[in-house]
């Protein structure tokens, strides 16, 4: 994969994202995968408002996260996002989320989405956004 | 007040409620003050998903919270709410959270709400809705 | 399995939970898990704030999700946990999400679990904690 | 007050920031209130972990906001915050959130924080932090 392929975002942990544990909770990772999910889309000039308005949306249908070191509060983070697989109505996207400037993921994971019309029904990805997210 | 017309609810805080300061975050009391809220239209016979469908919303256009001690993991929660005030095209909710079986409250607080129409234009709350909420 | 070893807990969809594409924010399931999970253990008489207190801790080192259906808001939702694997210092917890009344899952997944003591190194999982939770 | 007394940060609203209404929930601008707060302290040379280290803690006591118009999703926000009151165990905070590029507040509001030992208990702020923060 060549670089320009991946989105980067910042990230700056707040106190609201951390739990008694003195780390980031669990579960707002998903929140950072989908931040850097629609940089990624936008980066290629596939805004998701811009979708939702042609009756294209990529609901989540599977999720998957592995924690490997504890983000803290005021941490700097980047994640980085890129598509790593395409199929006729799949998308998939991997993620790793790392301190800045260090190489080291503190959290990898990856999100499955289907590609739905309006009324939530299956439907082809339209080939223009599958050449953008591929290219 | 008459007890009846309060509505209670319980919840049990989570991990994810709380912060690295090992209590619950301040934000969180809201989602609780809305969880009451909802409950109390729903006991009246009111659920706010049936009022949405007849174009009838109450978006909140003022928060207020006082803090006065702090809700822990695992505390069982009991969160009060009853309507306050009811104008014209707005409404007021009262809310007090206290650990079920004790007295003093955690947090205090209100939301007023805008009566609108499916267009986000105000509008005068219907005859019925004024009725069972203030009953 | 024999349902004693499973603990059921319910939880109302609140308007908080859900985001613009009408239905549950995915991220939001993660934080039902845990509710369910902690439920589990203080089912078993085990406490999460008690374990703590020893020196327990069992941080998630991963997380699965599969969405099936979606959950909306309002919705009165069960959620089902069960530890599905005990090794040395790992757990594994399984969860089931329907609406209350239906059958068909909403959302499952998994949690992982290591057992660490108060510095975060791993450790065995104690003998009664493991005979609590496989009982 | 002149514009070097303020921090402004940028926030770009995520999915997970709306709900089924379209817009952002109204729990989640006081997220964006704390994450300018502790910018606003970073930039005097006080991020709030080092105050922490020091035994210096600022938990939240009250909070207010009012909400003018909705942010949606994908809008890129500005979030204002400043000092507006320090006495000798609180201070208060000012916020206000447009976006990028307008003038109109889509929400403003405050909080008070109390000056608190590691203790909880309430304490003068200390003269270094007090001349920070009103400098």
């Amino acid at each position: 994969m060549h670089p320009a392929a991946q989105t980067r975002i910042r990230v700056r942990v707040i106190f609201g994202d951390t739990d008694q544990a003195h780390v980031v909770y669990h579960a707002n990772y998903l929140r950072w995968f989908e931040a850097a999910r629609c940089e990624f889309l936008r980066a290629r000039g596939l805004p998701y408002t811009q979708m939702m308005t042609r009756g294209v949306h990529f609901p989540v249908t599977e999720a998957y996260l592995r924690y490997r070191r504890p983000a803290r509060f005021e941490d700097e983070l980047e994640v980085v996002a890129h598509v790593s697989e395409v199929r006729g109505a799949t998308l998939r996207f991997d993620y790793a989320i790392h301190r800045l400037g260090e190489q080291e993921a503190l959290c990898e994971g990856y999100t499955y989405h289907a590609c739905c019309d309006d009324q939530g029904r299956p439907q082809r990805i339209p080939k223009d956004v599958k050449g953008l997210v591929t290219g």
